[in-house]
């Protein structure tokens, strides 16, 4: 049986994949993202028929950042595209004339490492994203958990610190202003302002200021041994660990799998994340750990999650 | 068809109750809770053959505080009474000749509410009870979510103020300690000592010290008027909404349900928590809102939900 | 014997000031305030030459926002004018031909106050000032405590809130993100925008929006019993209050002074700033309290101040 | 000339001090501390005597935890022992017939520190003495500022974390709670509770347990190497060093002297304090720096502290 394809809609480009049933992309079809939502359902139509063609399609799924209504065919509200209620769903069947499945992108991408990836033989599993932001996935019962209208895994913007940081969203202290790529940056810039000596290595990857200092300076300067970079990463991974332990309260899921952009640096983040989910989980003498798995699909989940939830129709 | 029987154990005794299909409780018998699991064992077996005398009974669910594992037999784990592993199914199910299910109080509790209280006609409700701690129950997709290992929606310790107060739980920060009977209790007695002058009503009614103000004393002096004791509920409040929206982040129920005792006092402190909630709710303009509703059945709640469980086996 | 001149050099203007010995203001001439370092050298000598225009004057203070040095000679750094290391003293010598002695402007304000104002009779006397952003003075024994490197009393910047907001000082949770008019706008936004229905005359008093609220709005809404408004004054005073008890357990001064913008309100904000601060305060039934009052020179405290330190050589 | 007596009032035992001018201690005399406030000024009697046995005794000054009044005559209020208003001055000085000063204990080595250990030079100095509490004192402009009550220099009950950790003083948040031997202690527990495995050193110390750590085990198993004790004295370490960036703030002092039984260990806990410290101070590359050095004078520095204020009268 059957093909389908899974579409990223990320803020530079849109990405068509065609995929088989074991999850494998058999092809792929890139096209710039344009700025208008009229034009984006264009550009949406262009990259799956660049990927499809040849291919017998059944369905389309994609991934897109935002609120995706419970019908999974309206995005309610994106942060970085005009979408306002666009029935995204809708458009793209009538240009594709395939079916057409929308999910958030975070969801996309838990589903895919739960079929796929890390997650394959967990039945209760819970994702979190670590890339600009913070976003995740919840499966329970082997089913994804969209919430009754579609918006549940909200992950990043749970509160953590009372009176925190000001968040993009509007409240103060969101999970996603301690735990992401961005915070990462701050956390390294920061530090290295305050005590330039302790980041000689970290500065001397940017332009020699702390303001200079970008997410890739980081990694490259921790694996150097630099104690800013290494000390930032920590931090983070304080901050993701004892958030993760919040939701074994909560889930109390048999694994958690840890992806995005920050999670390529393996085990450098991964460790710490496990040290401080441990020392903050409730009653860890007495119930089993959850594991904290490190994603599997890298960049590739979102298209592959997103292709296997438009199979299941 | 048939009638149940469900347990609740509590601190200072262990009532039985034969509920019918309806949820109807058609008879209780209470013993006082012995103070060893053996004792514990033989109370229930009385309790339970006092109440079902004349009955018909099918099954036997006990709600119990602490941690039930996944095949809803066992007590890993329980704050007040002795239980370490404790095989409550088995050594029930002996003493009673009837299958028997196990679940944790707050779980039934909230199983109840969905079932026949304020969560019917709800797929995916969250209960959070405010007794003298904070404990909940998670329904999605018309069941109870209680985790891969039988220890989920542990809501009292997720952790709402980092290096916060200390917890029983040996963790720092628990929402617990922010929202929960003990908790408005504390924060009657703070703001009584500091500002005497605005809590007459409340000093009155115990024994004229902050440090002899109770729970019922507060309740009884904010409808009176008292300012510390409606401070006192609107601190509470506002951590219990708060918490709310977060666990909307994360579940996007249509329904939270607030039990427990605190909730006894309906709109004095329900109103605070919606609006708190509604304040702290992320992208509150874009996404449907979660209700907010006071739980219906009182402490029966945990009575009739073990009852349930337990008919459906 | 003489008169001095009080130099306030502000965002918009400068303003000087002829003071006798009193602290009475006989005359003041008032320029616009340049873009640049060398015009507002230029500026200040020509207000000083219009107020000073007939009087015999003996020398000038000047009270200008940021770091000035221990010698009150050089402005170190200043957050809004381009003033890095800037001899401000000898450059207006030399055009005025008269003693210069320049200082921070909060400082010279808490002078003004405990020299002719509120802290009168008072040796030991804090004061904050909420403006815009949140500053404060020193005085003790008599003196005012510019610390060893003459920047002491920068009260806006401890810490309140770990991982709290981030500040423009690059830090988080520094006090005045919590304390101060833009903090009491933030408060108003925040609550119009989640409950609108609350902050009717609020939101009438502007452009309908919560973003179109300004802080002359939240004061008259205030004063019209607007609960969002009131909500947000006592949301000020929490932070304002619980900091005034940090400050007397380090300096257990007998009084606070209250100043800025924000005081203006009288005892709308004073109020519940003594009652926080009472609430916080440790030991309070075994000391003596310090008295929180409110500034009595307005905006004329710091051109009173800097004239007299001035006068006092 | 003359020699005076320090007296340092501990829990376990009192001692007196024969001290000369040049801060030396020419000789001791330790009696066990009673439990009734009777008891203790025939002790204080008893300790004098025997230490200025053939001595030309000129004056006693007695160092004290609590607050003690602005006269320096009476405890007002003590933690530990049962003092109340306690007219410590007076009873003294008619059982000794000697003049008597009464300071706090923690401003009486702040005093010593500056006079005869590590703050001579200093005009403006701020100690802090971490021991099993948090406590300090305030040197500006050569002189012990003691507030205008007598109670200033509180540090260990400033709030540095709001809705924080519950303080024996009543409030939550506490300095202290964060920043001393007993919060040490703390850390390690919960560390090794958690992580076992990295913790093998300090268990091997104690009784195996971490509830049996105490503090002497962290800092012989930080000298070996053992992580969790390391990281246990930089979390303290973080909020030492926040701490004093605030005080910098403040007060602008040239030095801060770190002294109590903590600092004991040098530089393990001296760097960590000092790079918190520069990493929190706001504007550090515009201002001078204090100075953050270590207490010389170790457990001495209350008696020679207390001596040298009864010779000043």
């Amino acid at each position: 049986m059957g093909l389908t394809i899974g579409v990223d809609i990320g803020g530079t480009k849109i990405a068509a994949g065609v995929v088989d049933e074991e999850g494998a992309i058999l092809e792929t079809h890139t096209v710039p993202t344009p700025a208008t939502p009229s034009g984006i359902v264009d550009a949406i139509r262009a990259a799956v028929a660049g990927a499809g063609e040849g291919h017998d399609i059944e369905a389309v799924g994609i991934g897109a950042a935002g609120y995706v209504d419970d019908k999974r065919a309206t995005v309610i509200f994106a942060p970085n595209i005009d979408w306002r209620h666009e029935p995204l769903k809708d458009k793209v069947e009538q240009r594709t004339g395939l079916p057409v499945v929308v999910e958030n992108d975070a969801n996309a991408a838990a589903w895919g490492e739960y079929r796929f990836g890390a997650g394959q033989g967990h039945e209760d599993v819970i994702c979190i994203t670590l890339g600009t932001g913070l976003g995740g996935g919840i499966i329970i019962g082997n089913k994804l958990r969209r919430g009754r209208f579609g918006v549940a895994a909200e992950f990043g913007h749970i509160r953590v610190v009372p009176d925190g940081l000001l968040c993009g969203c509007g409240s103060q202290g969101c999970w996603e202003q301690y735990a992401s790529g961005r915070a990462l940056v701050r956390y390294a810039r920061q530090r290295a302002g305050a005590t330039p000596e302790n980041a000689r290595i970290l500065l001397g990857l940017g332009d020699g200021t702390s303001d200079g200092i970008e997410g890739k300076h980081i990694s490259a300067a921790a694996r150097q041994g630099d104690p800013v970079a290494i000390d930032s990463f920590r931090e983070l991974a304080r901050w993701a660990g004892a958030g993760l332990a919040d939701l074994a309260s909560l889930f109390d899921p048999s694994a958690f799998i840890v992806g995005g952009g920050v999670s390529d640096e393996g085990e450098l983040v991964l460790d710490p994340i496990r040290k401080s989910f441990r020392r903050r989980l409730i009653g860890s003498q007495w119930r089993p750990h959850a594991q904290v798995l490190a994603a599997r699909l890298g960049n590739r989940a979102g298209m592959v999650g997103a292709a296997d939830l438009a199979r299941q129709g």
